[in-house]
């Protein structure tokens, strides 16, 4: 049996709630849909490199955490990233990033997962990266 | 003219010290060759996932990170990652995480890099991460 | 000025009647807007691993060339992929395989572009791999 | 029990003998070690593309079809590659293109392997491609 959207966005974000490191970055999830999720960051200056853009370690962090959530919902299970891809497209400066996941395919216990980031600034969204990964399910695989 | 491997070393260094991000997570770079280096993470809980394990977006900041120092080694220049792909192999357990990263090809703006990052237990490493990914040289190419 | 989407197809068309790899492998362009195309091979056995399958370096020459030419008609001059991911989705059982690629972003001299690869049989396409790569302008970059 | 190695290597050509397409392309495996192989491509004009090197997606499929044999040898067992991810580096310019792929880690049922694709020009080698895959069993996972 499915969850119902509310009850899947609470379910995620009492995972993400148990993410000290998500904590440490003050991700939010935004909205959750059967197998896509919205992923949000404001940005500050601790999350930055050398020149004032968000750092790619946090843009990366937001594809993987992501495409996670995408296929945690796919399988409503926990699962692990095994692996991600992720070009770098535009220097993430802004208010904040999103990160919108959905799940491209999912056989019985793995899914192909994608991942737009965009940079917020003052209400206009532009695309800083693109990210493609493999999401693992733990323990048994789904019926 | 090459810098010599200890003024590289305190360039590198003197480089990751105006990364915010950097400081957040605690990073540093332990050594650097003319075209590699080792970066180290000492493991806290802020950095963890929901099961205790380093978080996914700590490991690929630390592969994310030392493949754009050993592109910047090698061109010894500015340069960014330009894109990214990581295989997570084991969960990130330990004191500390190491990244070695290595240049394998640099052509006249860009170079292929490549990086393994290790979990570091009781002064047992293991591998918990494998990384290939494309550095750009910004501004103007070398002669 | 942009080429007609008749005079860009037939000027793509010239390009991979120009490859010899892609004449042994028997694609041909289907359709091409200003930033994406269409790749059709006729599957035939010469053309799958031992288990009667497409072969996967099969597919990823599908994907490998449909990105070529998305990038190509962006930048509508010579182009190379410089890299490409591709994630193995189902194998390649058919009639035909069809890759769809797609500009998702192109800067001065590179472009982000995605493609899906499809096999179809009886006429129901069913997806069986998804590519993302960077394509490269090959001599200057346009302005 | 493993294999000797020239058992290993006898068993690794019966199933490349049985692949139509690598008798399409003329591919032999040169070597092989209990996680690693050589695999060797005499170029001809039909492997090429528009500027007579060889064509991104024979390079590919070289890397492609090494690492799966270096994950079969791993496991001893029917293998698949499940992604690959390949940063072309030169021109595949020369005689021959040989492929040296190797297992960097093993768990149950997926294995993590890399692979480099050198150009063979007069006996000189050059480094004309990277890749990174992920290589999975078939079937169950070895105990």
């Amino acid at each position: 049996m499915r969850n119902s959207p509310a009850t899947a966005l609470e379910a995620v974000r009492a995972v993400i709630a148990e993410q000290p490191f998500t904590q440490l970055l003050g991700a939010h999830v935004a909205s959750v849909s059967d197998k896509s999720c919205e992923l949000v960051l404001p940005l500050r200056k601790e999350l930055t490199q050398q020149h004032g853009f968000a750092h790619g370690g946090v843009v990366s962090y937001m594809a993987d955490n992501a495409v996670t959530i995408a296929g945690g919902l796919i399988f409503q299970a926990p699962v692990v990233t095994s692996e991600l891809k992720i070009n770098y497209i535009r220097p993430g400066i802004g208010d904040s990033l999103i990160a919108r996941a959905e799940c491209l395919h999912a056989g019985r216990s793995q899914a192909v997962c994608r991942c737009e980031v965009y940079a917020v600034k003052d209400g206009e969204e532009k695309l800083c990266a693109a990210a493609q990964a493999t999401i693992v399910l733990l323990g048994e695989p789904k019926d």
